[in-house]
């Protein structure tokens, strides 16, 4: 027997082109955790304030962008896609926030595996490439991306 | 005289390709800030935990790629780069989290001016892309994209 700890989650082997993973809803954004998003991280107007908002181009308040990737990666982690296996985000390419994120929107995150392929600097890793959206509560893209991953083999 | 409140910040028009804005440094990270981002945004080990990040390929705790962006930006925000006439992150392109960033490591962020063009889609404003990089308190890159904003114009 093995005395390594049983790990969580996938390893780079289970990341084949094609294959696609879905992670939520997320909790719905709130008024409030949009606001308190702002105040830590991206504190513009049309983040922080509601009245101010209005009489923005997006009419009311909206989720900051950053807001809205860090949700779409956490949804990834609580749904264990990568788990104990992530080895750390390499970058990301082609990342577009197409619609914004509202007080009441609920985020489903999905990634399509583009590319995998053997880590050249890392031992025992492979680099996975995805394509990375999100939609809100009504099928609508709210941001999308080409995700760039380091994972572990299974036998790493 | 216009009754229009005074707007601090760069208008659209300030935006010239070649131009150079640099923000920071910023405070240093720490293991208490890392964690703490870490535990709400980007529960990984090598984030979360110095003893579990030690084992780890990093050899200790670093920072959230998503802790380091935000900062980036919260540095461009404070120094009023954008200010009042930010309406909004497009995208970005070619993210690149090159090397790590520690406990005590302090970040100076840097913009060039790549591209500037009126929008298409929303009235009064230019679209501007920039190279933004971040480089640590010895000059080293950690992070680099090609970043795609909404500018209001000075009389927009």
């Amino acid at each position: 027997m093995s005395d390594k700890p049983a790990l969580v989650g996938h390893p780079f082997e289970d990341f084949t082109p094609g294959k696609i993973w879905r992670a939520g809803p997320s909790e719905p954004f709130t008024e409030t955790s949009i606001i308190a998003y702002a105040k830590d991280w991206d504190r513009q107007r049309f983040h922080l304030d509601a009245e101010a908002a209005k009489k923005s181009i997006y009419g009311g308040l909206i989720a900051s962008g950053m807001h809205t990737f860090s949700v779409i990666f956490r949804l990834f982690d609580e749904a264990r896609v990568f788990g104990d296996y992530f080895e750390g985000g390499i970058g990301a390419n082609d990342i577009r926030w197409s619609r914004p994120v509202r007080p009441g929107d609920s985020l489903t995150a999905i990634m399509e595996i583009a590319e995998a392929r053997p880590s050249r600097s890392v031992a025992n890793c492979g680099v996975v490439k995805s394509r990375v959206r999100a939609e809100n509560q009504r099928g609508e893209e709210v941001m999308s991306m080409l995700s760039v991953d380091l994972l572990r083999r299974r036998d790493g």
